[in-house]
């Protein structure tokens, strides 16, 4: 379902992959399905919803549409009993991704989140470094997600680029929430915010920032990934070195030290571990593919990708209240 | 007054300027006093501040301590009847800043605000182009400013770091405060912050927001200042290209296309203007002794030092009440 | 002819290009057939060329395969009347090369060298700055083309990196050729050399180097070329400002000065011009179905390509005789 | 002797070395010793050579002075029966060069060339991982050295920065030197050259490369040294990672797959080891007060100077016949 920006990477990655077929693509545009059938003149193009629906073949459709239509239209997929792979994020509020939950349960139907940087070799490098120990105890995630471009038109900066990071986050953090979001934005060319900042307190000492910006002159892709024991810069821009890691931080002989200040700094080598060259997106298609087939859960599921919406919501709040708090309940993924 | 880590560079340029002559230093420890007399055997040194507020021969004293310190010191050098250059910040709290200012008024002295990025060739090309209406209005600043390490011992980062950033801001809006300041920080090392935000908004269009942070592995100085016309990025960090001014934004070719976003983005060329090699507190010490003679008001002087310390203040209330809002009342200089 | 590594590019612009059909894709291993299949399930597939010879409908055969067979390739394909693509570079040798020049002649049939870099966004911008004068008289050329990995398997790395050069100096030049040639090299891992060294001398103050190497640790690209007025860094690995034009050069008020050395330095403003986007191969095509519509004559046709290989044999032979300058005798393009 | 561009630097660092005393400058410009005078007023200035030669009180006389001069005046200096440090190269040719050696075994007097990039934290790192064997047998140096500025009026591009990269490998290699020695230059803004290539050839498998360019419109200070196991990125420009070491490289399984190129490269992590931030010029002055109290042999001698000055003599032989090769006969240090 939906031929237009990253539909195309979808249905490309999904015909190269050995154990999947595509056998239908779903676009309301006619110039995008004579598009399709030019690169794909084998499969099935149409414009009628109600066909993939009722095709008994098919084990899973891929929504790839404006986010305001992915609620409705993955209703129908998993009331149809298909298993469904939505663009992020989910939906537009915790209401409709929370239904869509409910739904999958219901109909043992499996949805999937589009969140594909969780797939790329440097999110998977980090993960690795975070769960193995590496970085000791983290103190804080700070990325800067900027460039010059409006890749959406139904939702703002927030929704369009925050997704990455929180995807980030909640896969580094075993799928925890802050306890509070505060987000600031402004919007200057739309009613739309085209620049904003959020800021996640998570209880303990550990907090995250996004900067996230449409009307930027350079593209920058940083993560600052900082814990007790090493520091981590993530810089998705980079063709070499995307992933480094420095031995620097803070230390104190004596913990009563810290309250005199009489504090060290540690600045040692820096090592930039080998990443894979695959793409994430084939990545995640393998991924989807074993937990169709039962070997696993899926890396990015429906309460992952409730949990990120739940996040999502409460800056829009926190925006719209000028940059109060707004406090995160856990999502009841019942 | 003060001979630790900074004071060394004031004294070297000071010394370098044919129309000054520098003939004390002081500082309470013997050590640093020995340092200065094996550098300038020709300058008296002493630990007892009242030899240079009896000295008549002295026109200016430069005050280079701990921050809780520069209200008692400043004040003393004023009621003293001479000029005074105080290290960034001004004072501790706008109340101190403001007796400093009424002071001044009174015995009609001059503050000098060690404000040393207002003078450095970059910020001056930035100035000049905000100036000049080339970048058209503004949108806003961001800035990084982070690295590892922890510089001062009685105060947080906001009051370390941020000062930078808050008089190139004062120094390009023409001394305009904002209307409100929210901060949000984390201590991780010590009780005082060791990473903070602060977004501020000025009402119109217009935002800033400062990213501070003494536990970064990597030292970044990158401020985007983006205008409707052109945008910058100004990096203090690199040897070639300080400046780099984009010749990008956001087009619609009529107002009422905003809101349908048929909006249009210009990519054109990239310049970047020669930067002079001066060292910036060369052109602060030329500055004062222009001032002194009555040739020119002082670049940073008592009002400016006062409202950037408003602002911290602001941030400061923010931070302990989570990220509040505070209103900007501007200062009442008289 | 050939679908190894380059060929499968040639195809997909090819098939893009709304005035060019491809009829048919020939490849000896059916294992890179079977891979055109699955991609181009409409185009024959074959690994006998008579096929393609015999097959009247053809008009132009792009060849895409090892060095050594370019020469017997191509004039089978001119001898049935066909117009040629040559994969870079021409023939092993001029003899080859000069041969292939004259039956292009008679039969009255076009030869294009695959030289893609002049097609370029950021050669084509270079060759605009070079021909309106802005740089000045050139003063030299000079390419660094290092990465590891050996990408032939029949030629060394002169043969397979240099063309690049040669083909953007030839461009650049307007076919002038250099009056000698010197090359070093050395071969650590097999008999052909996998790093050299070519210095080109122009008769008037004009010199040209390129290092080439297959064994460098780092993938650089960068040219630096510079007149007596303007100064140019291109550099094709970088994503933004591939070329950067530098007010910068040397000056002497008076001639005589220059003897006294009584010189300056003028270090003026950087400037990088926006470069198109464009994929170079579908310029090139363009470039084909141009001339071949006799719309405008070949960028890099027969002549330039000879001049090439022309240059490259001369390396060939000094670095066989350890550096001893070869003078280059123009071609003769009867 | 000589107060110039470089002298202020020597002299700070010898003053500011604990087993160091200054006891006279000398410069023939009066206001160069006016300038020393104002910095160092305790140090007495004179413009007449045999002050120095005659002052029983000194251990040694520095020499920064024009190339032309460096015999002659060290010549005197070892007479006079002091030790000499001359600033590099030792002299303009091998004669001079040998003839100071001989001098100072006779007159058993020490003699040390500035060679100071042999004392940077980023050379001794990278010595070090040559000499442990960290890299494995070594394949080639490729040295890019460019800048736009002629920082010397007497001598060429060659003899102004190929004595750097000359001390660099010289230091590396424990002192051997080229089998021969090629070079190419041209000059367009005097008749000394302004742009060199240096090829040396070292009768193993060993290569090394210098590009040497004074009208280059961006400083790079570039090394690339690789070996069999590891490859090294030296840049002395950058502030951090100067020294980067990839675990790259070409392996084959077989000796004899090498002769089939069934060769595979090796794609490793990188590693930026800490290096240590001290000024080199400080690491060499003790290391002249190590040699002088006969602790050990002093890094940078007569020998090593005159080996240095050996492969200049022959780059500028080869420069003259136009690139020839040059063969190089080991000095003769009896």
């Amino acid at each position: 379902m939906g031929f237009g920006y990253w539909g195309p990477n979808l249905v490309r990655n999904l015909m190269s992959h050995p154990d999947v077929q595509v056998r239908a693509i779903c676009d309301t545009d006619v110039a995008r399905l004579a598009h399709a059938a030019r690169l794909y003149p084998s499969v099935h193009g149409t414009s009628d919803i109600t066909e993939l629906l009722c095709d008994a073949s098919l084990d899973l459709v891929a929504v790839s549409t404006p986010v305001s239509t992915h609620y409705p239209i993955a209703k129908l997929i998993l009331r149809a009993g298909k298993h469904v792979l939505v663009e992020k994020p989910l939906a537009q509020n915790t209401l409709e991704a929370a239904d869509l939950l409910s739904l999958a349960r219901v109909s043992k139907r499996m949805i999937f989140v589009d969140h594909t940087f969780v797939f790329t070799p440097g999110v998977r490098k980090v993960q690795e470094l975070v769960s193995n120990g590496e970085l000791g105890p983290l103190l804080y995630y700070d990325s800067t997600r900027v460039n010059l471009g409006l890749f959406q038109h139904d939702i703002d900066v927030v929704w369009d680029l925050a997704p990455h990071d929180l995807s980030i986050l909640d896969f580094l953090l075993g799928g925890r929430l802050p306890n509070s979001v505060s987000c600031f934005g402004a919007a200057h060319y739309s009613r739309f915010a085209d620049m904003a900042y959020l800021y996640m307190s998570y209880g303990d000492n550990f907090v995250a920032h996004i900067n996230v910006n449409w009307i930027s002159p350079v593209k920058i892709r940083q993560v600052l990934l900082c814990g007790t024991r090493k520091m981590i810069v993530y810089d998705e821009n980079t063709v070499q070195e995307k992933v480094r890691v420095y031995d620097r931080g803070v230390e104190a002989k004596r913990p009563e030290d810290i309250y005199n200040r009489l504090i060290e700094y540690r600045e040692g080598d820096m090592f930039a571990p080998r990443i894979g060259t695959g793409e994430a997106l084939m990545a995640e298609v393998d991924d989807i593919v074993a937990a169709l087939r039962g070997e696993k859960e899926p890396t990015v599921g429906a309460a992952a990708g409730l949990r990120i919406v739940t996040v999502l919501e409460a800056a829009s709040e926190s925006m719209r209240s000028n940059g109060r708090p707004i406090a995160i309940d856990p999502p009841d993924y019942r």
